[in-house]
């Protein structure tokens, strides 16, 4: 059984505690910031609550780490974690800032970067897999264009928007790095286009509610890009990827299969998931799954900090390509904007 | 160019007399008792409008005969077709009673009356036929089970219960002859339930508006039709086939792909198509394209009065068992019930 | 929290213990005749493997108690199950026969056979509960027709078709449930019709694979039931309650939202669920948190042993049915057939 | 009956003429080069084959004109029709230039324009126009995004691309107009990107086969147009309109409701509609009962030669966009790019 040491005791910390238990391992030791909670959560697991991060992780039973604390302290932790040796996972996103990002890739060197699995769990949704995988497969032959469509069931508080980072590192991130993982080439350029019309109290913070952004990929391959902070119908995540010999979508499943046809709806299909426990719970645990088979085999992970920083990097450019009102031509995470 | 004597000038020779101006064919010759009726439709097809039916399909101009009046006069203007040795196409029922249908076979003999088109239009549904032309091509394997369903969107005028002949007779005759076409096995019982709930005047006129008929077919393959006299979604018409390797459906069809999403009704379809002329309008072009391939090559209709007796029969059975509240096993159309 | 005693430590009692972690309860005892698997399962719950049933059920941290043995121990389980007082949840079928069901309402009364949850966990199912609420809340206005479709994906061990009781006893049972849950009123008759066309070899032992039941109910609703022993493309378990505004759908849910367009297969979804434990998962963790509910509140439960008793009722008459080729009229449970 | 004279005896005439004979209408007039190609279609309407097209409007039988020739003979036959103060229907494009359709405004002025029906047939597709009218009837509010999907079957041949005037121009033209339609705001940016990856020859002759355009009206509202000139599936023609109280879409139409469920494809539905006879020819007729109403009210025309005008403008600065690797701004359609 793989021992865990599981930095924070939340509400992700929990939702990774029951993936856990069903994947052959058992968490070990457990750090929160507040002790309180760790005690809690280390309670119904049958762990032991550490005083010190550095203390959870460096415990003999522990095999293998998970980062689930606030985004602002992911850094911090993942150099310790790194120090140890040990696999580790820490959810998105890799650090608070790109130049963050840029600097803990560069310092813990690329060879260290890929043991780090990074937790962009959208990867694991099952509809989503299905349509990266036929595309490697080539069960559309060559990739031509690939949309992907993502919208929020409702913004953020108006608060959470200055520290957002704005919409395209808090919220087209995840998009961004589908994108890199279904089309397998580098992208040479990114056109962002946004607007405030969902609340224009967020145009007012200097954030967009609104957004599409185009990517040329090396290839010739088009990707878009469509966000919105407010959906009415639900959380609306989709995949389009057409290609030469046909196309695979990966559609919003749905609450059941229920159906209503009367006069005036003849033929109303049951709800889309809600929001993101909801729509991508099993991809959690797929995710975790998949995180202890690299971490026992000492495999690189198959989504890890590069690419955290790699996303990180193609929202930095739509941030400026939208600032700047222009086309922007990528050279490289090294790129200045 | 093939010519055409067509009895009758009201909606279904209407109906036809589009299709044949499609299928490098003409109308020659038109026969109505209502002699205006006649000379309408003759100036506006470049026909002749005949005092009588026999002249009418006597007329060295004529190749194949259509029967498109109304229903009690379906037998006679038969006689007389077939008299002439000319093709002729009848629009169901082949006779407005099953003795009347038995004697007709009877009389002409069973090669003449292969030589009858029926118009049983539905089997010329694309959804339908796919149906049918799947099962008979294998891709289901051994048929197992097939389910057929027909809703009228509301039911008839009440004076028309009474000269109908009961909903197995007048509604069901189509999905017998649909079952036998697909299933190509004789049926060897018959058990009918029905109830008068959708109106209870139907009921005091002694006939059902909500039925569902079993029937077993001799090798083994059970048959289930569902039947009612009013929906409130339109016109449903539905078969499902089941077999050991799969199953092949044929829905209904939807007036376009427009699809709606709002927070009540996320994801409703446009409507289906509202009624016979609307769902069944292309199939009665393929009927007649097919008639007029038939009767240029002089071959057997592929529906034809022997179709018409024995759906008859099947409805005369179904019609028996409700009446007698038990399953009723089958010998063949010289049975007395 | 409310501290079970679990009856049995196989895959029933396992799929139950998760779901009993997360509604607010714990298994205090377990008892399974092979005691090594009521003490692994004990383990790895934190509960205490019982010597014997009684001595399991007594307990003073024994809040409620739940039967997840093997079909042939239920009975004498839950008569003492019944004698505690304590509330129970027994897993379907009530008894092994019809007889000892019956004897069973008969021994405890009525009102004790309203506090055992018998465990129908498809009507739990998110599709299929949304049809009948809908049916009960008129959405539909007065229900006319219902279509009950259940398929495995492939037919049982042929061992185990002598001790199934038979396609209806053993399979069906289900589907009579959920018509009386959905129709809500008394059948009047039934009907069976049957085949062996999936498996001959199950024909040869006296039993079919392929069946068709139609039921009236006291206010005319026709109830129609299909079932298979095998389904090419996966657990086919479909509802359909039309009505006369409407009309309700349970279809069949998708592995995923993954639809493939190709020339050849232009637009396949992915996979139905496969089988039931796929399926009916989510059912299984809905009945344990309803069961609990009614447990802590004394209440009646909404699926109980009088409903194991009726739904075998059915059973027995559409077995009679088949074997005498005819129509059943039903008198209620006391009926010879 | 309204009389028509009808330019050109072509494919498009022939279609026509089948709308009009359903529209209380009849062709009066047929002008083409090929006189014999005049006179065919004549005899087989009752028309009158003209000597010249001059001749053939000016006929007092002529209440309304159709221009139905090739492209390039489009404007100077609308300089003629419009001199006899008829009403007059032409197919896209007004003009084979940007310029002479600017031009044909300019000189006829825009009253005039505003009498000549435009065939952008899209418009009258029944899915496509139920998203105009539910976005126009506010069905979802605020529209935010729209995504329109273009896709021919296969491109054309490589003798055509140099004269089409490219992708934008020849085959993007008529989303350009549906965007409009929708929309019913000024856009105010337009960027296009592109690829030649369908055939290399393609961009060898200096077109794109692959491409996708971004525009942004004047209200925030962001248009994505995305087009590929071959597709393995069908026509590919869909459109999304996403507002603040959900989402309208026109989804492609299906040849029928067949359905296939087998092992391997559990629910492949029926091909698209193949091309644009088959999945817009209902289009043409409801065209053509809505120009000949306007022509006998004397109405403006919904959509004419300024609509015209505008599409082609966008085409023009999408063009010009791909060229120039950067964002457009939109000032009207005097701008030179």
């Amino acid at each position: 059984m793989t021992g865990i040491a599981i930095m924070g005791a939340g509400r992700m910390a929990r939702v990774h505690a029951a993936s856990i238990i069903g994947a052959d391992a058992h968490i070990a030791t457990i750090y929160d910031p507040v002790l309180e909670a760790a005690e809690a959560l280390a309670a119904s697991t049958g762990a032991r609550a550490a005083p010190s991060a550095v203390e959870a992780m460096a415990d003999p039973a522990v095999d293998a780490i998970m980062i689930a604390t606030s985004s602002d302290t992911h850094v911090e932790l993942l150099y310790e974690a790194v120090k140890t040796g040990k696999p580790v996972l820490c959810e998105k996103p890799l650090a608070s800032s790109y130049d963050a990002s840029r600097e803990f890739v560069a310092t813990v060197g690329e060879a260290a970067a890929r043991k780090v699995f990074l937790g962009f769990n959208r990867r694991f949704d099952r509809g989503h897999a299905s349509v990266r995988e036929g595309v490697h497969a080539g069960r559309i032959g060559r990739l031509e264009q690939l949309t992907i469509t993502s919208r929020d069931p409702f913004p953020p508080p108006l608060e959470y928007v200055p520290r957002s980072g704005g919409l395209f590192r808090d919220m087209m991130i995840h998009d961004f790095d589908m994108a890199r993982s279904i089309v397998g080439k580098d992208m040479v350029s990114v056109t962002a286009h946004g607007s405030s019309i969902v609340d224009p109290e967020i145009g007012k913070l200097g954030d967009v509610d609104t957004a599409s952004v185009t990517m040329l990929a090396e290839d010739g391959t088009i990707v878009t890009i469509l966000n919105s902070r407010r959906c009415a119908f639900g959380f609306d995540q989709r995949i389009e990827a057409f290609g030469a010999e046909g196309m695979l979508v990966s559609n919003n499943p749905r609450q059941s299969g229920f159906t209503t046809y009367t006069k005036d709806a003849p033929g109303t299909a049951a709800p889309i998931l809600e929001f993101f426990l909801e729509r991508y719970g099993p991809s959690y645990t797929a995710e975790i799954r998949l995180f202890l088979d690299c971490a026992r085999e000492g495999r690189d992970m198959p989504v890890n900090a590069i690419d955290g920083l790699m996303a990180a990097y193609l929202a930095e450019a739509a941030t400026a390509s939208l600032k700047q009102g222009k086309t922007i031509h990528l050279t490289g995470p090294d790129q200045e904007f």
